[in-house]
């Protein structure tokens, strides 16, 4: 059956439909492995919710974020630009960091509010907070906000699951001593933040979000970027205990159940036919906790690396009647996102340079992706070293590696933070789609086919990095403590005197 | 819906069914990793009807096989019993092995063929072949076979495919030098059977075996233990050059295949809603070939090791209306599927002792598996050390670990053959559940659960060991080179004279 929108798409590809506009529900996951998901072949995750959008959607196998750390990623997707163009990279914002992501950057909230969209952001932010909170959503295009700004271990708060391991108390140990605050809006509406109630706020508040804004029939735009399953992993009563795989499970599917309330709600609203939910998650898995990380599944290490297991991520789009349930091998990217949910809503492109493409051919035709290359940044200090590795068709070469501490204690010698950078020249090259596990690099000699493809990936490396203008350093504009959300600013010893 | 057959199950479990008994269709893959199948997670392999299978049937998540390597495991499928009492044990059979499968062992054909059942093995045996042919699949209880009757590489053969890698004439590189035998029944048909149209030759014997037997009224068991996807690949022209993967994927490609034209036969002869089909494969892949190996996706090493890795498999039950799609966390094993076969068919099990556990209310009922522990035993000799690994419940531990040539060229530096054997007193520990990669060896220290899982698996461990029989060692027995198969016996120089 083709969908009356998606015949409306095909007949006006270029003029303004006349059906109601699509929404958008875009869920992004937080250090979550290419492995993690039952879909993906995890043996012991609890994912239905998932696993039924994987089912009856387009599941990606080659999807990448574009950096293996949080801040840039995020940048990157609201953007659908390479974090170095807006300034955040490399490495991470913190409670206090004076940057953010620069307000004349165009988010995919600001892209679709000037056609009438509700918006709405809930979860971790990570694109700053700055002087009273001038980076929050509110100030980029989200007309609602409720969440943590940044990483929920960094309040401090590195102490929230139980030890030992086993024992299932996520969220209760410490929480006296967390600072982490629950943001509304600008405001402080908590903290430290609850976190075994945390979750339940967000689905209500998601879900109140989606039925407000189709009682008044607006369309609309949810950004639901989880912190599940970056570490402390947590869960609330309804999840704690319940998946086979301890707290990292838990963590995992107590998110899959607010995947399974929002699918709920909007079937109940009468919009999951006129709804595109997007999957995805801002990087690989941190494998440095004993039994608390996630998994790559086949790929090469995780977090913090720009091997494979660091950079490509599961990805799942769901349209029921309008996209064809299936499997994708084609390249995609979190910077294909805005550009696609511009050309549903018939939205402008911001005017400047966008390193994304329209997926709607590859999404509902079956198509092929427009994408050729995708670019990997590192995660520390190297802007003059430029890329670390370009995958080009199927060929990716590596001209520098490095592990990184987020993903110690694997066995492979090349991922933990002791595999110091290395410059390869000629670069290590590997064939993703025989080789995903990057296992193999292909030999040169004697192989004038590699040279050519070598030669090529050369060549748009160094057509991309000409053109590339870095931003205003954002996070090099370091830290001040005064500017830590606190919610009673006055007080001392901060951060653990910040409680209302 | 519930299926007639079902009800008739569960209301006369133990009485004589008066429905027609179903039929069974066994595929089993050859060095197949965890990871390999698309709906197991691999990207970029091509599996079209294997994941259509997963869609509509149960999928198993942990499922094991008896052995790390091909002979011992085929040896356990077949019997339901672990390799040592058949004493398939330590190490496979070679074309001029003196031993074999022993004649009073009770194969799942043998179960069967009480009952009526037209039987048929097509493939590789590799269970023995002996003076005359006295091992082959015929004196096994099958009426009928098709197949080479050990590794196609065992011929000698090590040459099949061509380098370099990308080049894509799989099957035609040495061919005239390859001296394999293609068997029917008990006689040599073809030598050196041609690689290039063996896949089609087995599908058309399987296909036609199950449109006679369908013809002739008699319910069937088919026994397809494919060649794919052992190292050296081949693929016919058909599936030669179609998946992404490279030779490793078309071979599993053209094996795919060859199940989808059972599954359009089954469908076509009216006989699918009566059919069990399960798939699985006999070890974890071979890690020692530059990308023509196969991947363990998250589990740790491969092929001859007592790693998750080299013994935990991908394992799909179909049965349209009867199992009900879905994904399964239960321990089964290959041991199992004699047991089921048994009860479902109503016949005898055979008076000796069995190792499996009828899986039907697991399949049928999603109910508990039966099977609480699953045992490890290493590839070479060390009968004396018995076992290598226990698994009971979630957790597993390793007394011994070691390596293998098989698993060499990963990253881990536990897999390769220069990790000599080690013996771990206190064993290593894994809570497999939230730790399917082995990576995080559970303390003991202050542990008090972790010592009491121990102490209980020590339990198990000295029970089963106490109460197993070693068979009469099979392969110790060795080899004649005048006992391998060849088609003008006296011609010299052996095997390269061997054409037919």
């Amino acid at each position: 059956m083709t969908h009356p929108l998606f015949t409306c798409f095909v007949l006006c590809l270029l003029c303004v439909c006349s059906a109601s506009p699509p929404n958008f529900v875009l869920l992004f996951a937080d250090d979550l492995g290419f492995g993690d998901l039952g879909c993906y072949g995890h043996p012991s995750s609890l994912t239905p919710n998932l696993d039924r959008l994987a089912a009856g959607g387009l599941r990606f196998t080659d999807f990448y974020s574009t950096s293996p750390v949080c801040s840039p990623s995020r940048a990157s997707l609201l953007t659908g630009r390479y974090q170095t163009r807006s300034g955040i990279f490399p490495g991470v914002f913190y409670p206090g960091s004076i940057g953010g992501l620069p307000l004349n950057e165009t988010t995919i909230a600001e892209v679709l509010k000037p056609l009438g969209y509700a918006t709405a952001a809930v979860g971790k932010w990570h694109l700053g907070y700055g002087a009273n909170g001038r980076f929050l959503p509110t100030k980029q295009g989200f007309d609602q906000y409720l969440g943590i700004p940044y990483s929920h271990d960094q309040g401090p708060c590195h102490n929230l699951t139980c030890f030992p391991p086993d024992v299932k108390c996520f969220g209760l140990c410490d929480v006296g001593a967390v600072t982490v605050p629950l943001v509304h809006n600008d405001n402080i509406k908590q903290q430290p933040a609850n976190f075994l109630d945390l979750e339940r706020a967000y689905s209500d508040f998601a879900t109140n979000f989606i039925i407000t804004s189709v009682k008044e029939k607006q369309p609309f735009f949810l950004y639901y970027p989880s912190h599940h399953t970056h570490y402390p992993q947590y869960a609330g009563p309804g999840a704690a205990g319940r998946s086979l795989r301890g707290p990292f499970g838990d963590s995992l599917y107590e998110f899959d159940s607010t995947i399974g309330n929002l699918m709920t709600t909007l079937e109940k609203m009468g919009v999951i036919n006129n709804t595109l939910v997007f999957f995805t998650a801002d990087n690989g898995p941190e494998l440095m906790r004993m039994s608390r990380g996630g998994n790559s599944g086949p790929l090469k290490c995780g977090k913090g690396t720009t091997y494979e297991g660091g950079m490509r991520e599961p990805a799942i789009a769901f349209w029921p009647g309008v996209i064809t349930p299936g499997v994708t091998h084609e390249m995609a990217s979190t910077l294909d996102i805005l550009p696609t949910i511009a050309q549903l809503a018939g939205a402008k492109l911001p005017p400047v340079i966008l390193d994304g493409f329209d997926m709607t051919d590859l999404l509902f035709h079956k198509g092929k992706s427009k994408r050729e290359a995708m670019m990997f940044y590192p995660t520390d200090p190297s802007e003059e070293r430029g890329l670390f590795a370009l995958r080009l068709g199927k060929y990716k070469a590596h001209f520098y590696t490095r592990g990184a501490t987020h993903s110690a204690t694997t066995p492979d010698h090349d991922c933990p933070g002791f595999a110091v950078l290395k410059a390869h020249d000629p670069p290590l090259i590997f064939d993703l789609e025989a080789d995903p596990s990057e296992r193999y690099p292909l030999p040169l000699e004697g192989r004038p086919d590699i040279q050519a493809v070598l030669a090529q990936i050369e060549k748009v490396k160094a057509q991309f990095e000409a053109n590339m203008v870095f931003g205003e350093n954002q996070i090099a504009k370091g830290e001040d403590p005064n500017l830590e959300p606190c919610c009673t600013p006055g007080c001392s010893p901060k951060p653990t005197c910040c409680h209302c």
